[in-house]
């Protein structure tokens, strides 16, 4: 697209396949697309490409064909080199393109010497974006709800921005090579005008649809509960009423009829202020199984978000503990949802903190399919202002072994889904360093137990092609410094420990050690001037430990095995506790966030040294937020450590000026 | 008005005169509005009035009249009885407005009894409310400005609401009858569409001014600084410039062509983002004196505000005082404004909060017109949801003798200034008894000596007619009840001893201890664990007693004679410091804190055994109010108590819950 960051797919990627000749076996959408691509890179870069059912593949460098069931799926494929000709074959279409997007990866690698024939099948089915996207702009939430990479891709003034269909086109196309194939249209705090996207403006998230198929992603939809009451007319939206279930039946049915490959729906019920099955006194598997029956005839599936907790809570309440609340609410459910029924759930207990447990909810619900929820935007960790790459902690996530003995990336049956952190930004992405997380969320969920760090590699190599090539190695090295460490240092220059929030209320976006400390959300830190932290084991606080597996809950339970950087969310402790570390928790306060500044001055320094390695456009804008995650960064450090001095009364170790 | 309440001046107010015979004296637009008043009211009760130069005024009860000078200037009167005829006299037609009003308050004993000749006249010649009204909704602050009564009297939809001019007499007509005689109809920060009024919208403006005239009160515009860039487009808005001279000269003139009697205008620059002459490094004085001189050829003045601070502060800088601002910027201007230009000076140094010492900068200025702003809208007093009569703060302000001899209501030449409270609420108000504080500013403006308690007596009796006069004393009783405290309670369980703030930022509703803590404001309280306050003595803090005439200086210098409740705002000091009242200050805070709260139960208690004596939609606004009041209560509470308990651990001595 002319004027928008090629980010990951700069035609420089596409030289090695665009330089040789190249059979296409098969038919198909798809297959048009995987021609369309490599037909492009000939005319860039003088190879050729013949579609020939019967041509002698040894006259080729490289085949692509469909073939056989080969027990991999319809998005499968293998990869093998021999004889000089490089072969990828699939069964599905889907599978051929991906196979495709896999030899950009290989790059020149893919013809340079025989290989093994290897398989490649996503780990995981369902690897979705759900975009927070309003269609009419939200007086307090805006055009993209946490959204901090300007507007909507889809939406603009109140409708489908039919203008930018071929951006759509060009967004589907990155996200298919980074192995993405689901992608929900709209926010699922799903307000007035977006709740007709369901039925007489369909055509809009068809136009959407369209745009993305022929890179195999299909659209989802964020639906309100309440649809039957406000689109319907009905007097009721109980989930077990029959005019109800007919209802969303027949929406549906006209939904298949605009979108024959439509995803299915997302539902955030009873939560934050939506409208749910709790009304009628309904379970939220009576609410989901509805949605689920109404899809099921056309092979759709209903996401169902377990973000479900008390928003009104009074902080006075120590009993009380949110984190508890999507263990308490849903386990009891496990075993009732219907098999197309998904339970969405966000892989912490809070809110995308930048660093919290696993939810005990993943480890908890083996009968049920588990779609397992991670942040891609930056809501809580730097606002795409920050350079924060989330790779290591949505690896640690994926490789957590929920039950003690499967990794959450197993347990994620149901699919590994991100909130987007697109939008109409011309780097896609606000921080053009953001499209790290972007590419390597998409990664994971295709292979969960993948090195983040290589993917970050292979991040690095496809999107930044110096001019020269003896610079390569400066520039690779000097991105891997600047994104390999930057979410350890986002953490140790903000809330230290696990202990979460401190950020300025509503926004999100800055310190305020006590924002969140008297309000009604369920986050508190408790500090008071002998120590901090929220008491949530079995023995002297809410239990909250007790929902995990046996090993995790033992290891939980006690401050003296429980991690480090989780120590406050579990347990409330003196200032003078001495942690695994060897320091007290008030001096790895002042350290880490004095280490944290220190982190982000080098980090700039390295990108100012990429100048003139990077386009200069891009190289610009990075430099820019720079300046603001380091201003930003220090005004979390001395609030930080002035609010905890204050309060403990303790000096720095190393007498460095706290306020 | 139908469907609007009719505050302090119920048709039954009227009766008195209503009832009797009157003549009227003398001719005018003003003295047609007296001949009205008094004709609606015979009508309504059965009376007679005449208006006729030459008739015997011994037939009647009443004599209404023009008469020669008798010292007491335009807006005077006297009022006298004898031989069974009451006499109003007054030179001027807004005088004889205000003496009819006069009789209103007076009732039935205005004809009772033989009275002296009693002279009475204004202390302070202008009398006024600045609205801080938008023409077009602006997205953060809304229609108006630290509003809470509704939308605009005078704008909706981005222009002059001609539907609701017949509301803006009633209006006028209210502030006539407490002796208000300027509006200022919009907001001091001017906007894009707000700055064309004073060009090419001037008409809008002029029919606002039109409904306002019939009771003595003239219109007064807020305009940007910029106005001869962004309007004129002009290069620059220097103020010694001719050509930008020129320019305010011109628009200044087609101005008093559609308003004859305009005031001026009121200027809010360098302050907060606002323009000003800063810019071209020009003094304030060079600013205001070159919109005075435009103004001057018809009698206009300027009011230039002297809100003027750095507004990005650094919190760790604790050399700067934004209490200091107004002082160090003004005072060495002294003697350099012209005769028509008024500094107009909020009556503390900071910004309006529930306690403050009074602005150093009043008794600083001899050679300078000030007028003094108060804030009737309750931006930090309840936001018109806590019942807070600010009669006694306003009453202690104007009798302060800030150059150690004169009192603040002499030394404000320039006049009194309330921001307005009112909006299209049908209470005016929003909360009904915050309709007290529009009635006290008035009377406060006209006698800034006055009694405040004895005004608050004048509105019960006005306001409030019980059906049976039997219940009159238990009404009055309970309306006094709830109201006389109310400030001192609002006091008692928000901000303590002078310290201020404690809100949360932006609406500036409801406790956040911390919430301006670590801001760019310079509104801080320095908590820590040992102790709180700000040092603002010229021995060890930032100087700012020394701003003070000797008298004062002296005794806020020290902790031992600073009065309790300024004790913070002076002082930093530890939890355990002795008040003069004897507790310590921790223990003052978490006594008046629960003190507060159960002063708001009793008045809630008071208010509810009124059912049946008020009218039942009165009854009822305010019943629900006190709902919230005594849940907002409640939390300041807890949250005051809470930090401080966590900070300083030092226990309640009463042993009272604390979380």
């Amino acid at each position: 697209m002319q004027g928008v960051d090629p980010a990951w797919l700069p035609d420089g990627a596409f030289r090695p396949i665009g330089t040789r000749r190249t059979l296409i076996r098969g038919a198909g959408p798809l297959v048009d697309t995987v021609h369309g691509e490599v037909a492009q890179a000939c005319r860039r870069f003088g190879g050729r490409v013949v579609r020939a059912a019967g041509a002698d593949g040894t006259a080729y460098d490289l085949v692509l064909e469909l073939t056989g069931p080969e027990g991999l799926g319809s998005e499968g494929f293998t990869c093998r080199r021999e004889d000089g000709v490089t072969h990828v074959t699939a069964y599905g279409q889907a599978g051929l393109l991906y196979g495709l997007f896999h030899l950009v990866r290989l790059g020149e690698r893919a013809f340079s010497q025989d290989r093994q024939k290897q398989a490649h099948r996503p780990a995981l089915a369902l690897r979705m974006l759900d975009h927070w996207d309003n269609v009419a702009v939200h007086p307090v939430m805006g055009q993209v709800e946490r959204g901090y990479a300007g507007g909507s891709l889809f939406w603009a003034d109140g409708r489908a921005r039919g203008e930018l269909l071929g951006r759509v086109r060009a967004y589907g196309r990155l996200l298919a090579a980074c192995g993405i194939n689901a992608v929900a249209v709209n926010n699922v705090n799903v307000h007035e005008v977006e709740a007709r996207l369901l039925t007489n403006r369909i055509g809009e998230v068809a136009a959407v649809a369209d745009a993305l198929r022929p890179y195999g992603i299909r659209v989802h939809l964020s639906v309100t509960f309440a649809a039957p009451m406000v689109l319907g007319g009905l007097p009721t939206a109980d989930p077990l009423d029959e005019g109800v279930r007919d209802w969303w039946a027949e929406s549906t049915s006209r939904v298949y009829e605009a979108i024959p490959d439509f995803g299915g729906y997302v539902v955030k019920a009873d939560s934050e202020g939506q409208p749910g099955p709790f009304a009628y006194g309904r379970s939220h598997a009576d609410g989901a199984n509805m949605l689920a029956a109404a899809l099921q005839p056309f092979g759709g599936t209903v996401h169902w978000r377990a973000f479900v907790y008390d928003h009104r809570q009074d902080w006075r309440d120590r009993t009380t503990d949110r984190a508890r609340a999507a263990y308490d609410h849903f386990v009891p459910l496990d075993g009732q949802f219907a098999g197309n029924a998904v339970l969405q759930v966000k892989h912490g207990p809070m809110d995308f903190q930048v660093r919290e447990p696993v939810s005990p909810l993943i480890g908890a619900m083996p009968r049920t399919r588990l779609a397992v929820e991670v942040q891609a935007t930056q809501e809580y960790t730097g606002q795409q202002r920050h350079v924060c790459w989330l790779g290591p902690m949505w690896s640690e996530v994926l490789r957590f072994r929920a039950d003690g003995e499967s990794a959450v990336g197993e347990l994620a049956r149901g699919g590994l889904v991100a909130v987007s952190n697109v939008g109409d930004d011309p780097f896609w992405t606000g921080h053009p360093l953001a499209q790290a997380n972007l590419y390597t969320f998409g990664r994971l969920a295709w292979q969960p137990d993948a090195n983040p760090y290589g993917l970050l590699d292979e991040w690095i190599r496809l999107t930044f092609t110096p001019t020269r090539s003896e610079e390569s190695a400066r520039l690779e090295a000097g991105l891997y410094a600047v994104l390999a460490q930057s979410w350890r240092t986002y953490e140790k220059y903000t809330a230290p420990l696990g202990v979460g929030w401190m950020v300025q209320p509503g926004h999100h976006y800055g310190p305020s050690v006590d924002g969140y400390e008297y309000s009604p959300w369920g986050t508190y830190h408790f500090a008071d001037r002998d120590g901090i932290g929220v008491d949530r084991s079995v023995a002297t606080g809410t239990g909250y430990t007790g929902q995990y597996a046996k090993r995790w809950a033992e290891l939980y339970e006690s401050p003296a095995t429980c991690p480090d950087e989780l120590l406050l969310f579990f347990h409330h402790v003196s200032y003078d506790h001495v942690l695994h570390s060897g320091k007290t928790v008030i001096q790895h306060m002042y350290d880490t966030h004095c280490e944290g500044v220190e982190e982000v001055e080098e980090a700039r320094a390295v990108w100012a040294s990429l100048a003139g390695l990077v386009d200069p456009a891009r190289h610009a804008r990075v430099a820019e937020r720079f300046e603001e995650q380091l201003r930003s960064a220090r005004e979390w450090r001395d609030q930080v450590n002035s609010y905890f001095f204050r309060k403990s009364g303790v000096p720095d170790a190393h007498g460095r000026r706290i306020y």
